[in-house]
């Protein structure tokens, strides 16, 4: 079915993805790049293989989000670095699902690191770098015409699902979920589609264990070498998925 | 019924308030100070009148609400600077209801000064000093066991009929009601009430004609004399309120 799709036009380059339009308007082209950004993107930096061990580990979820009654916009995984996915209108919200403190929560609130939350917490941020992508509550997502209740809804709804999904298969995994980003898009239709990715550099992982983590905070806070990290986290995902 | 009310020990020093429980353990004792704080307390003025004036304002609102339908904690003003409330448990939420832009909102999403909004916008700020008031959303807040939410639920409802009252009111002052900020208690029965004081210091409130600040902005950006700002608020609400 996608042998025939063709990369033409960069659309949009990302922190650590390219996207390109490809000979079929409903299809794009997803770069995953060997580089990792902290600050905003204002540090910027190369890593062996990264883009290949997200890229896998993104499509490993997808699929099985998709396995699991989670629609999504992949399509195929052609080659190592390369995702092929529907084409759909980015809704400019980051989502943001928790389960334990941490991160900007910790630091918001003063809660103590991985104080576990009865029930997940969901927080929404504005995708705006001229704004440095502010938190917005559902009210104000209204008042800028950012999405109608009713996306709002829908959004939240499919982003709990996720992350019952995500919690079940990393915790096969070993790891704690404590928090994680997603984004949405619209279709032609408007259906409100799960898009963008799911890896290590959009989740927060804890290795039950160890407490050692098992994502970008590894780079964030040079904890050590990010490749290896990764490498285990496919490692442990591909067992799960095998299963 | 309030003749034998008297005054016993302070309970809480606030930014421009003195609260006393009394001889009733169900009515609390408030006392208007002529002073005003911005910067979060940090700047502190004393200023003419200030106590009396917003005193007779908040009464005066809270009265015509209550005839509207919409009860809160307001028993008496027995004196110029004093006001007998029920004793309700203060929910630490700051209630903010927006109708155009301005302040905090215009600063975080780069909208034009006072555009206006299709539907209010609600916001909450978690009532913390340590924490400098944060920008708290409803899953955080139920994370938190601030509130729960049938309790959010509620004060969402009473805040857009306070809104919609008090909007009434002034534009038949000649004023536009931009935003304004309350808080709630709970009573001994469970009952979300409206509480705190509704005035000038917790309203943004333009004059129609002339587009002049009438409320606090023009003592936090230093516009002129605060006293005859609140005094012409007051002579204006007195006649509306004597129709």
């Amino acid at each position: 079915m996608t042998a025939a799709i063709e990369k033409e036009t960069l659309l949009y380059t990302g922190k650590a993805k390219e996207m390109y339009t490809t000979n079929d308007p409903e299809i794009l082209w997803v770069e995953y790049l060997d580089q990792a950004t902290a600050l905003n993107g204002k540090r910027k930096v190369p890593i062996d293989q990264k883009g290949r061990l997200n890229n896998r580990i993104s499509s490993l979820i997808f699929k099985d989000l998709a396995a699991h009654g989670i629609p999504n916009h992949f399509i195929d995984q052609p080659t190592d670095y390369v995702q092929l996915v529907k084409r759909v209108t980015m809704i400019p919200l980051e989502t943001v699902v928790r389960n334990a403190a941490s991160g900007s929560f910790e630091r918001r609130f003063a809660v103590a690191h991985l104080t576990k939350f009865p029930e997940p917490v969901l927080e929404f941020f504005y995708k705006s770098d001229a704004l440095d992508d502010p938190f917005i509550n559902d009210s104000q997502i209204h008042a800028l015409n950012i999405a109608t209740p009713e996306v709002v809804a829908e959004i939240k709804r499919q982003a709990l699902q996720v992350n019952q999904r995500l919690t079940t298969i990393f915790a096969a995994m070993g790891v704690q979920l404590v928090d994680f980003k997603i984004e949405f898009g619209l279709t032609a239709a408007g259906d409100v589609l799960l898009a963008d990715e799911i890896s290590p550099d959009s989740c927060r992982l804890v290795d039950l264990k160890t407490g050692a983590s098992l994502d970008k905070d590894v780079f964030r806070k040079n904890l050590g070498d990010l490749t290896s990290v990764y490498q285990e986290v496919l490692a442990r995902l591909v067992t799960v998925e095998e299963d």
